[in-house]
């Protein structure tokens, strides 16, 4: 039997991206879809506690199942795993994302909080995202590509905890250079907030910023990747600790002997 | 003059944990308050996107200044830093959340994403978090003993893009042993959805489930530290690489090469 392949995304169940990963992945598995109902950009690892969760069955063909859930993506993980799938997925694919994820916006993506939350499932999972924003972005490149890296990924697994941040430039298929392991970029996000007001004379505010590298000239990392032509490959590690950091504070623990001293 | 100090949180600006945060570092500097209006318990990194943002001045007195925002933790942050501080703060504290954010729960936390966010800003954060998920619980240790951390980070300062997890047993201020400088614990939340029936027949689910600790025999990481009656510091790397794995990855750049040889 075919490997059972989960597939999300965090532009909603109806977004042409997760019909393109969809058509990447449908030649290597069986297909299981639980993504949102509603696009969920920008939600992060968000997980819904206040309110409970609907799922509902869309499609069912051979080789495809698609349900659409009323929750976060990282939600649409935790349905799918708990009442969904009957066995373990061999991969989680999340995307394709309408607009970038590479660098620091891995911390506010829904598609790769997607990938994350099956990697702490012990999925191999991988994330894709497609640098142009627009509702009618051009898949086909990043479904030809996708394809091999999708399919090495279930041949070889990754390791647990693990997962990818696979980000495509914007080109035609053949222009692409090649592929390129990264290191996530450093930088951030510098917010400019449009502040409006409102018929009622009350102020409000539009989130708006743009990207800045703190390192362009560093050529290791997917930014510089993705600018010159490459898909980048940021392999992500679900372990947070500044272990340089740990061993320069272990004199902080003095305080300890403080506490200790006054009990 | 004394230190700017911001102060957030996700359990929302009437919480009493962000009064106990507010009584802690209100001696070591200014402080001003940009918290959300609601609880946002869950919300993890996420940004406001689809909607735009108020933001309500509710409190001023000498050296204290409470907004509100109607956004996320990480939006707080960002409104916050461009629209209501005119100096750039020397720490970010956030909490004091209602409930462990240690190990893996940080990934979900909406208290540590406003830590990580304010660290994206180069400021030095920390995120304070109490063991006990209950609105009246007794933040009294965490207050007493939060202080002198607090106080360090802000005379020290953290490497920038860093920022710390810091973790309170539920134990009076005596009985605490004193301060571990940890790792993130591995394990994860095994989610069990809860399955109801509502009054026109149709299923919902409301997400539970337990953390399950991947590794109770090591005493270098928080889970243990806590467990033993210690407070637990987790220095944050926003660096998610993997860079272990993207060594052993080198190879897959072989996709390149076929990709250049049919161009």
């Amino acid at each position: 039997m075919k490997p059972l392949i989960l597939v999300t995304n965090d532009d909603g169940v109806n977004a042409p991206g997760i019909a393109a990963l969809v058509e990447m992945v449908r030649p290597l598995g069986r297909v299981i879809v639980v993504a949102p109902e509603e696009g969920n950009s920008g939600m992060s690892h968000a997980i819904t506690i206040k309110v409970p969760l609907r799922l509902t069955k869309v499609k069912e063909e051979e080789g495809l199942v698609i349900y659409s859930c009323s929750g976060t993506p990282a939600d649409c993980v935790k349905l799918a795993m708990s009442e969904v799938v009957k066995e373990k997925p061999a991969l989680l694919v999340s995307g394709i994302n309408h607009g970038s994820n590479s660098a620091v916006s891995i911390v506010y993506s829904g598609t790769m909080a997607a990938a994350m939350e099956g990697s702490l499932y012990g999925i191999p999972s991988v994330g894709f995202s497609l640098l142009d924003y627009s509702y009618d972005a051009d898949f086909s490149a990043a479904v030809i590509h996708g394809r091999p890296i999708a399919a090495r990924v279930l041949e070889e697994g990754l390791v647990r905890g693990g997962c990818l941040n696979v980000n495509f430039p914007v080109l035609p298929s053949d222009m692409i250079k090649g592929v390129k392991v990264c290191r996530m970029s450093a930088g951030s996000w510098r917010e400019e907030f449009e502040k409006r007001i409102d018929p009622r004379g009350h102020e409000y505010f539009w989130l708006t910023g743009s990207y800045h590298n703190a390192e362009p000239a560093s050529t290791d990392t997917d930014e510089w990747a993705l600018t010159n032509g490459y898909i980048s490959i940021v392999p992500i590690n679900m372990d947070y600790t500044n272990y340089q950091e740990m061993e320069k504070m272990k004199n902080w623990e003095l305080i300890s002997n403080k506490n200790e001293a006054t009990i």
